[in-house]
């Protein structure tokens, strides 16, 4: 329990379930843009996964990678890595583990902070236990915003939970670099996992079910990478599943893990690995059954179905909403701390009686993302294939990032494509996947051509800088007129 | 003579004097895009100033200097320049100073070339005058298009061309570094080619008649390059001039120059600079005094009045276009280039009768344009002063580009800044400028909503992907808020 927060206080304008990005900001906009009291329950590190388990350590142990491979596939430039010096700085990033910053960050705010696990107990209710097992009871004059996030959802593998494997917090908090590593999936977890692995010094196989990686993209994208893993000397195992694993002495001491020896994995083709870990990167699972969801008429344990203001439907009128993992839209901090502006924000207005709400569909349809790997994946709005499956009149246009000036500088080696997604109907881009080295920043102008919906023909006078990958733009736009001339 | 061109052939639907960038694009559009013929008079390399003096041989020496700071300062990573292998890399990307490669572009997207030095002599009327002193007369049935481009300006400084500085043609395409340089001029070329020759080795003194750096840019662009130079080691002299040069044995040969020893450089207070090169990098001079514009009305010498065609202004008629540096506007490839299309398409369209021409105004508002220094310049559309200049009723914002998780994961000692300069009238952004490691690939999200006219209220649901140094637009947007509720 902070110091700061009166002990005996028991009534806010807004109650915020879970302290992490997205709920820090719900409450931030709740209270410093509007006057509302708010407070945040957590039972464990304010700022949640992404400051200690996800986004942080990710690209703190991803961007000494990226640096060395630019570094080594330039001409006149050598570089080295030292694997300590990038776990060491992995920990300043994560600040130790320890959240002391954030939670001042919060009371400078006006945020108060509770700490203990809040659970939802009848219409703007929430009850905390505390770390000592006492309970306290917090009620929400206007609204209760539930930012209760996932956890990685390990699959049901014969022996596999026994062997403890590694997840995305193992992976990504780990104190020394595995010999050998096993990494079951082939999401975005799995291949920034993998990435980082390989580049700190480690071997590493990744097995997963889908003809190829990041299925979620376009297809392009998951090939790039995967053939650039290959090429960097990671083993990849399309196709297989894990069949049993062993371990013999992993086990739980209650003050943290033993991994025990070496774990072997045997996949439905008979293959067998013998590792020093397992990662199980294989998806993830919203923290929503253990809330008192029940209690407010929601069933409990699955993604929760949010409007356009972030109000859980079926809660009865507007006072509980939900932002970040547990929507199930996008597990994407961006987009969980979008949420949490608009459901702020709207809480805000209808404290003040407002009926002039924000809608966060809007941003929905630019959801950008980025996939850390070598080379990076950056992506905003839809794949072909879902807006094929969302009923649109589609044109696609692809081009050949490496056939530019701008990334022939970068490296004689560069390797990269994109690709745009055209609704003929309006004449606009509702897609595209850049996959090359230093495309994380170029997303962003994507998204504003998506969501701020400029058409194709205003496109045309854009110009991109010479030289940079942005160029690109200028030969997808040619190359698509040639298209449709040729049509 | 390139031996595809039939020597007796005397017209083209299309002329373009000078083959560079522009030029070809020029050719091209009309050519590829509209079935006109056209042709390329180039006295010297196909490609120009961009392909061979420019932007690609600054570019592959720059990106290692980027490379190996972004490396040196990432702990866990270590990095090493060799300045003999950037050197050679650069010799790759500028193909030795060969133009085969573009000659067979030229030809295989059927442009035809014509060596020698064309000069107008009268309406649609160029006589060439070939290595051999020999002449040719080619007419154009529609369009002569002047893309003669630029030359670097040496100024009169008593001995400074008898001391025959180094331009930045020498500086893009020296064969070994220099040890103590003088670099004179405050603008971009001066402070790229600072950036490589200290990243390369060289003792670099930079002499500047402004207060700050890059004066075209927002004030803190030239404040945080000049501050990241003199951090790593460069001389800095703002406000001085230089006033006396001497070098005792500098000679043409003919051959080539012979720079003799080292050059005594005298400042206009007294500090003398002893040196083994000086580099004017003092601003360009339109190569437009000896191109025949008389023999059409024009005065020779200048920039070129053009309209948003690329017309030029009182040649009579929509017959002379030009594009590039020759018209004033922005010298930088991609605006040369942009021009034009513009005016690749306007010359096909009006030789198709058709009347619905497109305009270079709308591109012209968006102005892309990237310095890569250490830390990179991105900006595009207005500066403040600018937008004040014009009339605009502007707003501002500002915010620190360190402060971002996507930039201190970059680099712990990340050093940028950001503004936006919004006209009140429209809520629309005019300009904005970005100054840190990564920028430039962000510069077109900037061009995106500025030339899109993208809304500020949308631009709220333009969402930046997490941890990126995009993620700036948001914290601008959010304290643009701010200061508005202040007001």
């Amino acid at each position: 329990m902070t110091a700061a927060v009166d002990p005996d206080r028991s009534e806010w304008d807004v109650v915020v379930l879970g302290g992490a990005a997205a709920g820090e900001n719900a409450a931030q906009y709740a209270s410093r843009y509007s006057g509302l009291s708010s407070v945040l329950v957590e039972d464990h590190l304010l700022g949640g996964e992404c400051s200690y388990w996800a986004c942080m350590p990710s690209k703190a142990l991803l961007r000494p990678v990226e640096v060395v491979d630019a570094a080594t596939h330039l001409p006149g430039v050598s570089a080295r890595l030292d694997a300590a010096g990038v776990l060491a700085r992995r920990d300043l990033v994560i600040n130790g583990l320890d959240d002391a910053s954030q939670v001042k960050w919060a009371l400078d705010t006006g945020i108060d902070v509770v700490r203990g696990y809040g659970r939802l107990a009848g219409e703007r209710t929430i009850v905390v236990t505390r770390p000592d097992g006492s309970t306290r009871t917090l009620t929400a004059r206007h609204a209760v915003v539930v930012d209760t996030g996932s956890r990685p959802a390990v699959p049901d593998v014969p022996g596999l939970r026994a062997a403890l494997p590694w997840t995305s917090r193992d992976v990504t908090t780990m104190s020394e670099v595995p010999r050998r590593v096993v990494v079951m999936g082939g999401g975005v977890v799995a291949c920034e996992a993998a990435t980082w692995l390989h580049g700190l010094g480690a071997e590493v196989t990744v097995v997963h079910r889908g003809e190829r990686l990041l299925a979620r993209n376009e297809p392009f994208a998951g090939e790039i990478v995967g053939e650039e893993l290959r090429k960097s000397g990671v083993r990849l195992l399309p196709g297989r599943r894990l069949s049993r694993v062993e371990r013999s002495d992993a086990r739980d001491t209650g003050e943290g893990r033993v991994h025990g020896g070496e774990v072997s994995v045997t996949l439905d083709d008979g293959t067998v690995l013998v590792a020093d870990e397992v990662v199980a990167a294989t998806g993830r699972t919203p923290n929503t059954g253990d809330i008192g969801l029940e209690t407010v008429g929601v069933s409990p344990g699955g993604y929760l179905d949010v409007d356009d203001q972030q109000c859980v439907r079926g809660a009865g009128g507007t006072w509980l909403y939900a932002i970040g993992d547990v929507c199930g839209r996008a597990l994407l901090t961006h987009m969980g701390k979008y949420q949490a502006r608009i459901a702020g924000e709207a809480i805000a207005l209808r404290a003040g009686g407002s009926a002039d709400l924000p809608s966060a569909a809007a941003g929905h349809t630019g959801l950008p993302q980025v996939v850390f790997t070598t080379p990076e994946v950056g992506s905003a709005g839809m794949t072909e294939r879902r807006a094929r499956g969302a009923g649109l009149d589609v044109e696609t246009v692809e081009y050949d990032l490496a056939a530019l000036a701008g990334t022939y500088v970068m490296r004689p080696d560069y390797r990269g494509r994109a690709k745009l997604v055209i609704d003929r109907a309006g004449d606009l881009v509702v897609g595209a996947t850049f996959v090359g080295a230093g495309v994380a920043e170029l997303v962003h102008s994507a998204t504003t051509a998506i969501v701020g919906r400029v058409p194709l023909p205003t496109l045309w006078h854009v110009v991109p800088s010479y030289p940079t990958a942005g160029e690109v733009w200028l030969r997808l736009l040619e190359t698509l007129r040639a298209q449709r001339r040729a049509e």
